[in-house]
């Protein structure tokens, strides 16, 4: 980014650019105070909270063209725009654009950082205004609907009545699935990809396994890192490491990668990257604590680890959508072991006990867990008639 | 162990415990000198090195009853009696003993501890004879070929000419694998379980998570934390952790543990342990790093990365196994993503394409890679049919 070949320079502008961002983020932020309290599932009240947000196109006049894009774990709300800290274009790119699915020309699209998250939502990574120091450990453990919530109050303030859409990967899907659940007036039509209505065994297991890996690296310091102007870079690398695995599929990794050796002609009978799959996954790890803060990796996984949308139903997913007229459009991919196609099949099951208006794909990819990320043609292309016919039903005219 | 209720003490007793069997270990063992040097595939040679291994049955007259049992990445020689380090029973007590489908009443059961392994046969835990310390990272990085070539120099000591069985899962199916290639005429019978001829990417990647996290750990120290009297057992908890997941299915961790809380009623909005599935992989991982040493753990996860049978065939499998008189029965278990049956199906077609005589099953179990360590009926009724049968072809005698 700056043109220095010395590392640790690259490095500490990188985290010194994070960590502007965490207070004052490059894109748009609202502030909320006392009469916008929000109340969090865990009891507490955040009576001082900003939430950060890019839009792209032109809301209209009655306000019914909002499409509101829900981010995965550790993305943000650079969705359409060169990212503020790493220089990388925007992350859904394929999906939202003119002329793309989510087309700037026709929708006011609306992505906010999550609530937890570290790129100017309030966060761990935040001050606490009560002490004028980083939250750390001291910010509230929040929930999916926590993040929703802080979507909603960001939207009443927009004017917006009703989203004309909701659409997300992953963590965003279990978004996307409690707007729809918790604030049916508010979504008309609601895209949750590659996700479920609940947090698996398996899902707790990794990311329980990426936090001990932040909290054992002794540069963590109970969550007080920042204050000693150091993070705990190893610990967090090596959970990004075990997570990125999981976000791709075997076959992924076999065709990407396979066996093939990295910049050499034999194995060296060592510990060095070997491997090509080692390389990789070592830049993986080591790129990404430069954007991410790690108490915020603490905080988005455990959100997740938590959602269970029927558990307040007495376990009946149905009922969590009972009486809705959002129209649903489901997707997951054969590959993806990370939210398998059970798992939205199981949300298809209830919208349809529900008497939801809902169609389902599944879209053979060998991406994995990552496809709703990457050039799925068939998932672009469902997406769009989705879309178009949706627009049509919502008044908002003919695809162009 | 002790009776103690301090956890410290219990665990520097354990640790002491597993430190002693490194050099001289409870079970027998062999020394070797320069008359039986060691070759490695990396070039080195050991000179003075020794072999850890327990022994059940009796040899017969002819010596044609051995049975060799290769063990697992984390495992050991002590297949059928209790740990000395951990006071655990023996690991495949389902398999062997008086009347199981390896019959210590017929057959002389040997188990070796792997070579680079920490349970007294020589590895980066052991004292380098040209320095009076332990190796440490100056061990030489050893392949599973060489583990084999350990096992061969113990076989001929023990004056066996050819094994009636070599048998084990995942690395011990890799050592049966490459006992059967390499040193064909000494192999009557062979079964190889849950394994692959070679270490798939996905395998790579996971290893690599669980080495990074090792050498994180600031108490590595480059791998010289021996002398320091301590270890890094957190970053060997974290890989532990990691690996263990692999190890079971999806499915057995959602019927084990689903989203059930661990000693509560709901969830704390915090970072304990609220699910037992995190309990659970918490104590898998601080139980794991009493029992095992972390360098170890790297030289055992490398052996298995580099394993490719075909390599030296230039990618053609079959020709690993040309001429073969061997009679294989390999088996794989349907809920098993981290050797998934496909990979024994390559090895069966090899087999085939060799003309060797070969039985395959993939057995149905919900318990993942673990499968072959758990009471699955189908394979050990599978497991006494083919070596009862081999038996008689052997001439050992009708079953008892």
């Amino acid at each position: 980014m700056t043109g220095t070949t010395n590392p640790d320079q690259v490095d500490d502008a990188l985290e010194l650019a994070r960590r502007r961002e965490a207070e004052t983020p490059s894109s748009r932020v609202e502030r909320f105070g006392p009469d916008r309290a929000l109340m969090l599932d865990c009891g507490d009240v955040l009576d001082h909270w900003q939430i950060a947000y890019q839009t792209y196109g032109t809301l209209n006049a009655d306000k019914s063209n909002a499409v509101l894009i829900c981010h995965a774990l550790t993305g943000d709300q650079h969705v359409h725009n060169t990212h503020p800290v790493t220089a990388k274009p925007g992350w859904w790119n394929l999906m939202v654009g003119p002329g793309k699915p989510i087309d700037t020309d026709r929708f006011f699209v609306i992505c906010a950082n999550v609530l937890g998250g570290c790129l100017g939502t309030t966060g761990p990574a935040s001050i606490n205004p009560a002490t004028g120091r980083v939250y750390g450990l001291d910010f509230p453990v929040v929930t999916i609907p926590d993040m929703v919530r802080s979507q909603v109050a960001l939207v009443d303030h927009l004017g917006i009545k009703q989203l004309f859409l909701v659409i997300g990967g992953s963590m965003g899907g279990m978004q996307v699935l409690d707007w729809a659940a918790h604030w049916p007036d508010k979504v008309f039509a609601a895209m949750p990809i590659a996700t479920g209505a609940r947090h698996s065994s398996q899902n707790i297991a990794f990311h329980e396994v990426g936090r001990q890996a932040v909290m054992a690296d002794p540069d963590w310091r109970g969550g007080r890192y920042d204050e000693a102007g150091i993070s705990p870079k190893k610990g967090l690398a090596v959970a990004r490491m075990a997570a990125h695995i999981t976000y791709m599929s075997e076959l992924s990794l076999h065709q990407k990668f396979g066996r093939r050796l990295q910049d050499r002609e034999a194995i060296t009978f060592g510990f060095d990257s070997d491997f090509q799959i080692e390389s990789y996954l070592r830049h993986q790890g080591t790129s990404f604590v430069d954007r991410f803060d790690a108490n915020s990796y603490l905080y988005v996984t455990r959100a997740m680890d938590y959602f269970d949308l029927a558990a307040e139903h007495g376990g009946v997913l149905a009922k969590a959508f009972a009486g809705t007229k959002t129209r649903f459009c489901v997707m997951s991919f054969t590959s993806d072991w990370l939210f398998p196609t059970v798992q939205s099949r199981e949300v298809v099951h209830a919208l349809n006990a529900a008497g939801a208006s809902v169609s389902f794909s599944e879209i053979v990819s060998d991406f994995g867990h990552d496809a709703f990320l990457l050039d799925e043609p068939e998932m672009l292309a469902i997406a769009r008639g989705f879309i178009n016919s949706a627009a049509r039903a919502r008044g908002l005219g003919a695809t162009p």
